[in-house]
């Protein structure tokens, strides 16, 4: 498969491909005209038949995708055919509602272990598995072949944490924290910048009230 | 201000700017290089005088940047000038580190009511903010001004209730459903597709592995 010839904007729009095929091939739907995607996912034919015909989904003219093979397909290019182990560091409301959200696990994402900073709560569960002291990291991380790492934690603390976290081999960082993290060019970082996000909204709120 | 010229891309580069402004400002900096900026950010000088000069935040050739001016144009644009009214529908897991994260509120976002669907939760508070009937949402809206609403419930409910707030009047949908809305154009959705930036971490490593 020639993943390097694939944009970042096409990387970007994967994961909703894959969550549509995904919805198609629940309902028991075994081929899609570009057509017919084109109108469920309001994007262009034509932009779904350039990106979908990087990864080999395109069948006869006339015949439309295979559902089952392209959604195989995207996950391989996503790596979601291979299991992830995942530790969350940081224990608080959010790091709790990533914790409890299953569907992560259905998509190979597990859930192995959960650190946090406060004493107090070291030895209680959510969803079964232990809060433990951030000094067990570097241990666990060895012992359950961790690859990538959750940061629900403060910006002021997210930053030495991830420099740990590098130290003790992690390769994939999923950062909450409302800040950069500067890491080694090998470690992947991808950031959820909630109040970034809801800027954006209100940006387009503004820009919306203007035209009306 | 020339907001229509401003394309998408800027605006996603500029709540980040607004960060690294707002910290600057915070330390006492008055004025910062387009060369320095570019240190702290890892943009590009070039990058960063084409985007910032859209705003007219570009003072006399080798002065700098004004920190402040440039911070508080930026917000302008965002449209963090004006309070935003919220609710949140969806007390779960999620919702609640939403509810409890304060640090919107100092932005401008005030989180004005919480509704579930869930009986046996209304009457409790989280930050203050009871929980209420989603009865009680089209009536709040109208008493509390609300400009935009937040949504923490699964895909299945959200497609239905996000019908009912554009009838009630919403402009602006905060979406973390992981499904895609379909509302009219002047309604602003922004969504938070977590399990989609999941997704993309794992892209990057998978690829990423490949090339060590």
């Amino acid at each position: 498969m020639e993943t390097k010839d694939i944009s970042r904007a096409i990387i970007e729009r994967l994961p909703r491909y894959y969550r549509y095929l995904g919805e198609l091939k629940d309902s028991g739907i075994e081929r899609i005209s570009s057509k017919e995607l084109s109108k469920r996912m309001h994007v262009t034919a034509s932009q779904i038949r350039q990106d979908l015909n990087h990864f080999g989904g395109f069948g006869q003219q006339g015949y439309g995708y295979n559902v089952k093979y392209l959604y195989e397909e995207i996950a391989k290019i996503l790596g979601l055919h291979k299991q992830h182990n995942l530790i969350l560091i940081g224990a608080g409301h959010l790091g709790q509602a990533l914790a409890n959200y299953v569907n992560f696990e259905r998509r190979g994402f597990v859930l192995k272990g959960i650190f946090d900073i406060d004493t107090a709560i070291h030895g209680q569960k959510i969803r079964g598995i232990e809060i433990r002291p951030m000094e067990e990291i570097e241990a666990f991380m060895r012992d359950h072949a961790i690859d990538i790492a959750v940061l629900t934690i403060p910006k002021a603390e997210a930053v030495k944490i991830a420099d740990e976290l590098v130290s003790f081999g992690i390769k994939a960082i999923w950062n909450f924290a409302h800040v950069d993290l500067d890491v080694p060019e090998d470690t992947v970082v991808e950031n959820v910048h909630l109040s970034e996000s809801l800027m954006r909204l209100s940006y387009n709120l503004a820009n919306s009230s203007v035209t009306d």
